[in-house]
């Protein structure tokens, strides 16, 4: 992989749209790691929106490209494509076209269970690995020529740094493993900048946040014995505190500090394609005995996602949501 | 030191007043280390209240005493001791006058650069730790004769796991180091089970801290062109939120998520031993340029703290406390 990336000098880093952390970190560092091997640019990171607020930021003078909703120039060309954090074609929506007949030339870099073989020729997938930035590590360290992780160029530690800390919680997910400290202890050792790098993507919120997250509070109902917390959002609440559609992100973690708790939910009006109202739902469940399964739940109601989190989008009106999520945790308590 | 303790059998640990996870972790742990080591009860801690609430699920069967206000009884024993997490006489009041006389059978195991040399004849003190348990760990390894860290019992790396992890804030603070990392690792390999540390620490609050928390951001104002957010807390919302004193712990980093946030200030009132009422002032401040120093702001109004974490209690209203604050931040301003 790495001989064969060397000899390219055209290359497209690729990554699911809507990146994350992860998702930004590892095409970032894959990028930086080919144009400091080559001497002069031949990668560039192309993503597709909408993009985090720390993006600008946090990719600098890195070759970078958000790419119009009509996805890339049709003339686009590539002698090498590599997809990190990703290997599945629902994903990579945004350049399927561009992409499908180019596999012989694609490499995957993933940490995901569900992929597609055809999305690349050459895949490597590492499912114990609890992020894309420790599958990519190992290219980087290849590329350059370098002896280990904690022997990377610091903007590549940055980068990388940026993926692991954001794929678990800062460090407090079931992800985190001995694996997870070992590397982000070489990436310090390489000189990354985690207290920068945590402003950058932790403290780069508007007013307008704390305003909705008080409206959120206040909405908090807690049902079935205070077991589920639910809060409700209302489109008069984000017009009414300035917020864009994606400023109650986290608000779900808020109520699973409260002991009793054993379901979050955090439910928002969205406005549907005709103009109606939809309720979007966002779940999280704590582990533990008789441990709710939120993708089971949310997957009676069409979406689904993990064990612990997961969500989905109705045709119901808040109350009725709240109603509908109540009696689907209680079609799961132990009979 | 381990040579000392094998052949005691009446060891006291003690620590800090209102101990925090890093307090109970690290006094755990030795506890634990001694009593394996022995093969018998013959270390037991003493904790001084308020407790934080994890308190009797942290401890388990661990031997622990919550002393009472009037301190140990005046007939307790011991033909050891170990102090952990703190060296300076103000933290260890609770137990003072029963310690002064003991120094030449006391041992201290500390992080903090401010101590009394006078506390115990034995002192290890490494300021550049992040946590005391990193500091307790080589005499537990000692003690049981293991190989290293990775090879202590889970129970005691359970313990060490709370200190490093609260310690560093849950690995998000500037004290994180890749010698913070390289220990965390170790436990993890040592069987420290995170994720229910983190359920155990971090998700046990009461519905009420929610209320308060709704009333907090609800109170949030933006001065100084939006660098200085304060947030204000009566008795009246403490009363109907039915919240206790503690339960704003941690409000102060809300406000730190906005971008153009530079200092964070949270205001509580509180009552005075005569009746009247003060204000409880708890500040945080940016890294940065021109960043403000809270230590300074605070002991301009008879606090203290750190540069970036600091606080104070003024006899003052809240709106009198605000303008103050806001005062002093302007007085930092460079010329």
């Amino acid at each position: 992989m790495t001989q064969f990336l060397r000899t390219r000098s055209k290359v497209v880093v690729l990554t699911h749209a809507k990146p994350d952390g992860d998702a930004v970190g590892s095409s970032t560092a894959v990028v930086r790691a080919l144009n400091l091997a080559a001497g002069r640019e031949v990668a560039t990171a192309w993503h597709a929106g909408p993009m985090p607020p720390w993006y600008g930021p946090m990719m600098g003078d890195t070759p970078g490209l958000v790419l119009p909703r009509e996805g890339p120039p049709a003339d686009a060309e590539a002698d090498a494509i590599v997809v990190v954090d990703t290997g599945s074609w629902p994903q990579l929506e945004h350049v399927r076209s561009w992409l499908s007949w180019q596999r012989e030339q694609t490499l995957v870099l993933d940490h995901h269970v569900h992929g597609d073989a055809d999305v690349g020729d050459q895949r490597i997938i590492d499912t114990s690995a609890a992020s894309a930035a420790q599958v990519v590590a190992p290219l980087c360290v290849s590329l350059l020529g370098v002896k280990d992780v904690a022997s990377l160029p610091q903007p590549i530690a940055d980068a990388l740094y940026l993926g692991v800390a954001s794929d678990t919680g800062w460090f407090r997910h079931s992800n985190v493993s001995p694996a997870v400290f070992d590397f982000a202890a070489a990436l310090l050792r390489a000189g990354a900048r985690h207290v920068p790098l945590h402003q950058l993507t932790e403290q780069q919120e508007g007013e307008s946040r704390l305003r909705l997250m008080a409206r959120a509070l206040e909405s908090l109902r807690l049902l079935e014995g205070g077991t589920l917390a639910v809060m409700s959002l209302t489109l008069e609440d984000f017009a009414q505190t300035n917020a864009q559609p994606g400023e109650s992100g986290g608000f779900v973690d808020l109520a699973m500090q409260i002991a009793k708790v054993r379901v979050s939910a955090v439910l928002t009006e969205v406005e549907s394609r005709e103009g109606g109202r939809l309720t979007k739902i966002s779940l999280r469940s704590k582990e533990g005995d008789n441990a709710v399964d939120v993708n089971r739940l949310t997957r009676a109601l069409g979406g689904g996602g993990h064990v612990r989190a997961a969500g989905a989008r109705v045709a119901m009106t808040l109350a009725q949501t709240r109603d509908e999520i109540a009696r689907l945790v209680r079609e799961q308590e132990p009979k």
